[in-house]
């Protein structure tokens, strides 16, 4: 069981890696967005690093496969999902905090919105999981977004200095169940709708945990 | 309903403080195992720290019921729970490698059963839902247990120095999903299965959190 998941896994990588170059060339609508671009940092963890983390997380090909299956239904939803999302976000004070002007500490309505609209775009690359190079770049660069080293630059934001690493994690949780009606808006059977949330809570874990690694002391992460 | 949350938090908070004395003595048959004990250093975080963490994983007063329905179900499952569980970490070598002799290589057999007694009564432990100081100071312990600075030093394990960051939070899901079937043994009904369960989710992930404080650079936790 174990050998064939790792069997349809490589399969599903490979095949991940020949179509994402067509999919993923860098938004010019949406500021900041910049998946693929050649400019980006190289990620100090590397594909064999993300298959062992996989394995550690039981994300099998079945979970791409839910994953990709969950890209359709969502796609028109995205508006949707940001707006409980970020309805969440605006009451718990925890959370806001770091959309805060650094001075007033009152939200900054233009650093939420240049978010929310490269927040869109991730839902869908989640989605797609395509995973090479390019994708582990990109998630080095998300991550940092979130420390100190790049938070706030993208947009010129005038906002606290840091997300702090503990909620990085923890987002897994709102995030996945903000998520779940909505995959169960377009008719998939409740066995479906159970297996593309499953596999969203392990890609969405398996990113806070890449995005962590600017905040981990050297030769520990 | 988020106040009503709140309150009903704080009860079941303030409930479980006044017995915890009684429930959490070190238990001086399983070595190594600490909880409550007055020498363990003080957790660098507070308790409100833990309140913004759980408001942050949707933690609410439902979760501490559905742990504390788990745990007569769980009690006398937890040796079968944990042959599964190592059944997992054996057959994965990313994680049996933190277990390894490190000059050998080989998996310290001592090293996994003086941990599996710990394991069984984190698993209880994890049940009771009991938040308070003496519970973040455990949990500020366990983490430093799994960091370089003190992993093999409680068993005199000749093992590898650290378990590497990456996989702690990581493990949250094979420990829940491992864990679902043994929530349903016992004739609870579909739902508090499931309520069960996503708050084992939700209780491992926070745990986790917590457990990584030792790896994250100064100010950025």
């Amino acid at each position: 069981m174990k050998l064939r998941d790792n069997f349809l896994l490589a399969v599903a990588l490979t095949a991940a890696s020949a179509v994402s170059y067509a999919q993923q060339r860098p938004d010019p609508a949406v500021p900041g967005y910049a998946y693929g671009e050649r400019k980006l940092a190289k990620a100090p963890y590397t594909m064999a690093d993300l298959k062992g983390l996989q394995a550690s997380l039981l994300f099998t090909a079945e979970d791409v496969e839910a994953l990709r299956q969950s890209k359709e239904i969502l796609a028109d939803q995205t508006d949707a999902i940001l707006d409980v999302w970020y309805g969440f976000v605006a009451s718990t004070p925890e959370l806001v905090y770091f959309f805060s002007n650094a001075k007033s500490g009152e939200p900054d309505g233009a650093y939420l919105e240049a978010v929310r609209k490269r927040f869109a775009l991730w839902i869908l690359d989640t989605a797609d999981a395509n995973y090479d190079q390019r994708w582990l770049d990109w998630q080095y660069e998300i991550g940092l977004r979130h420390n100190r080293l790049k938070k706030n630059k993208t947009d010129g934001a005038p906002s606290v200095a840091q997300v702090n690493f503990r909620y990085i994690p923890a987002l897994t949780i709102p995030v996945t169940t903000t998520l779940k009606p909505f995959l169960a808006k377009k008719g998939a059977s409740p066995a479906d709708v159970e297996k593309m949330h499953a596999a969203w809570v392990k890609s969405v874990l398996m990113q806070s945990i890449l995005w962590s690694q600017p905040y981990i002391k050297d030769g520990e992460f």
